[in-house]
């Protein structure tokens, strides 16, 4: 099948204008190469439609999102401090002169530069003018996007924001909390095996200048103060040395020997992350970037495409054991309508080389002979299709027809997912996420099977896996 | 006092970039002599610190916010459309064929045709893909950004995204559901006489084509169903006939007489108006617009400068008679702490001409002898200080040493708020909000009495408002 769209001269970037391609710059051209040799590590067809495009979309996205190296703070802040005038000395704190200044829940996101993956953070800036200067509030978010548009660690990302707002506002003092979530690494193995994996690693951090450098100083408690009602509660302990290794989970000792081999096994995929690191304008022997290479193939390869493949073989012939009716064809009228709700799922987005996670919904009929299916066997259908290069739509797809090929019928799957392509790339959108319906069999026909399964969905599912 | 920032040849733009004078539209310099006219009407001297830039500024702001006028769908669809096979006919719906694809909560901003102002948006788009084509999820928010900027009314920014899309991606149907939210038209007479102004007039528009053509299709229910547990709950009723008059509230017919008369006082600011309209490449005689300019003006006549003066002294002369104490001067020890929590505000932002608003919070040490404050007091200075252009550090300073002026010493301001300019310019963060702090007399030494005032502001005191 043809790729539907014409017009190969011209691509889209991220902000729905086109680019030609002879304006490609020699950075773009060398990220587009290292995506394809991944794709091929990953037993794909790079030039399959889906995947024609996702080396460009890939390099795009990465340089877009590092485009903080690129930036200054100077620009940003210095044509925005105003002269305003505070309270006398000795009589209080106010305007331009000590009274605190804070802007919460900055939603932004950041590359993880131990293993390339976006992570995204609630950002809580606070400032105590000094000198009758206050600076445009939208600056102090701009600020914080400026270091938070590079490879991250949290910690760092806290400093650097405090640090050049400090020097660029030279106020009395600033504090910078910021609340980080960085995705686990899932990978079929430990899934599969034990159904609780953890969803996300919560990081918080702070760093404070001025009046706000002793963790203990009377601006800190201010300042929490007002973040408390904000749903914000810190340790007062807390301090820069509190996090004093990696938070990212692919710097955990966990790595099972299976992951390992599978990297070993691909160095030409880890030379290729090296040289995107390179293109990035990053020193991929920097201390902190050298094993990140490895990192984020290990990430990789639990899509990997033949593994999955074969691993659905063997887990498809057994399941014909398991579901041996105890007696002849029950009746559609003599059929039950079941549900699992909320089985988590992990998947990789083939767009954009991106996860996209969240929670599938399965109702289905059975009859009345047969027991319904095992949360356990659901579970593992889902991660079968959920552990390779997907779109959400294939996948619900995948799910239902799978179902049904085992109950010979009536199914539908809602997928409800947030997709990191909707937050790290240029439209941002924090706050949206995605469902996708499969209806089959007396679904496809019966609007009042599809509403009561509807209706025992519960509110706001994608939020319970944050 | 002289202006911060030096550089006068460079002027900033949006996204922290310097943009050289000399290459300044025509258009943009239009839209910034009819901003200067606009202060001139507000009694403002366009030269003073905060205003110097504030003409290109909303020059700016403006043309970025109509970008949609210049941006062409088919550029964005296009290359985002991708083969996906789907389920058989007959036997269901999903994958590139019937089954829903929804994309939740987007939070967008557009402009009000009616007014000028920058209203807020959640949009929930959905498509039932026909053909084996589907679209990748991020250009549903592109697309729907497309028409979300430029002015519009509600529901007319519905059909015109639900049409954008069916001809974009030519799917078997499309359903979009908008939740609206505009500011009311607060004003100085009416929040003195009523204290219960309302904050927001929201309205829900939805619009479908093919298969949702008819709001009692199938297809809805399967949409709503979905919609539901993200807390909308739609008529079933809503058609596109039933919002058929201006939602924006400068339409209503009760405009007051004060605010007649002064629109009528400055035709030269609704001519100014009309200008803005014709360089953001509208046409001031269409239909919809005939009025906006007077509105426009009408709400910015709220932030005149010379008016609240008048008003602030005639306040002020009759405070000493209510504050009389009623014997000697009480020691330290001898005060309690008081404070009024919640009073909400409307103000414009001075750098952007936009509203903030938000709640202020009050406390205060009193004489045992004195009666404490009464809320409508401190409600009337709360207004007389947030009816100008402000900006946030200043009026939280304002009103403590107005209500400090009143009590001789111990007060303790908290102003929380929202910025329209953080939503509707460059960094479109709808999540984040500001605080501010003023401290006097006791309250900046005692940092015991800091806090205790800061536990008694309740949670999530800024979401009230909505």
């Amino acid at each position: 099948m043809g790729s539907l769209d014409e017009g190969h001269l011209c691509v889209e970037i991220e902000n729905g204008m086109k680019l030609d391609v002879s304006e490609k710059e020699p950075e773009t051209i060398a990220i587009e190469d290292a995506v394809k040799v991944l794709l091929q590590g990953l037993g794909e067809d790079f030039n399959r439609d889906g995947l024609k495009k996702t080396p460009l979309r890939v390099a795009k996205a990465l340089r877009e999102g590092t485009r903080g190296y690129k930036q200054k703070v100077k620009d940003i802040v210095q044509g925005a401090l105003f002269p305003e005038v505070g309270l006398h000395d000795g009589v209080g704190h106010a305007g331009g002169v000590g009274g605190l200044v804070i802007v919460r829940d900055l939603d932004l996101f950041s590359y993880c530069e131990s293993c390339l993956l976006p992570f995204q953070l609630k950002c809580h800036v606070g400032y105590v003018p000094s000198g009758q200067r206050v600076v445009g509030l939208s600056k102090l978010s701009r600020v914080a996007d400026v270091f938070a548009k590079r490879l991250q660690d949290p910690q760092r990302l806290a400093d650097e924001i405090c640090s050049a707002l400090h020097h660029g506002i030279r106020p009395a003092g600033v504090a910078v909390i910021l609340e980080c979530l960085h995705i686990h690494f899932p990978n079929v193995e430990s899934v599969l095996l034990d159904s609780k994996h953890q969803g996300w690693v919560k990081v918080l951090v702070s760093s404070g200048s001025g009046v706000f450098g002793n963790e203990n100083a009377d601006a800190w408690s201010d300042f929490l103060g007002l973040l408390k009602f904000r749903g914000v509660t810190v340790d007062r302990t807390l301090t820069r040395d509190s996090v004093n290794h990696s938070w990212c989970p692919s710097s955990s000792s966990s790595m099972s020997k299976i992951s390992s081999e599978l990297v070993a096994a691909n160095p030409e995929m880890v030379a290729a992350v090296a040289s995107i690191l390179r293109s990035l304008g990053e020193d991929p022997l920097r201390k902190e970037l050298v094993e990140t290479p490895s990192h984020f193939v290990r990430w990789l390869m639990n899509f990997e495409n033949t593994k999955l493949e074969m691993k659905l073989n063997g887990f498809a012939c057994g399941i014909s054991d398991l579901l041996k009716p105890n007696g002849e064809i029950s009746s559609r009228n003599n059929k039950q309508m079941h549900s699992e709700l909320n089985l988590s799922f992990w998947s990789q987005c083939e767009h954009h080389l991106l996860p996209f996670y969240g929670v599938v919904h399965i109702g289905y009929f059975c009859p009345k002979g047969i027991n319904h299916l095992g949360k356990s066997l659901l579970r593992s259908i889902v991660h079968f299709y959920g552990f390779k290069l997907q779109v959400q739509e294939r996948l619900t797809r995948q799910i239902a027809e799978t179902v049904s090929s085992i109950l010979g019928g009536d199914v539908m799957v809602v997928v409800e997912a947030n997709h990191t392509c909707m937050i790290s790339r240029g439209i941002e959108k924090f706050g949206s996420n995605t469902a996708t319906i499969a209806v089959l069999g007396r679904f496809s026909t019966d609007p009042a099977a599809r509403a009561m399964f509807l209706q025992s969905i519960p509110d706001d599912t994608t939020s319970q896996i944050l």
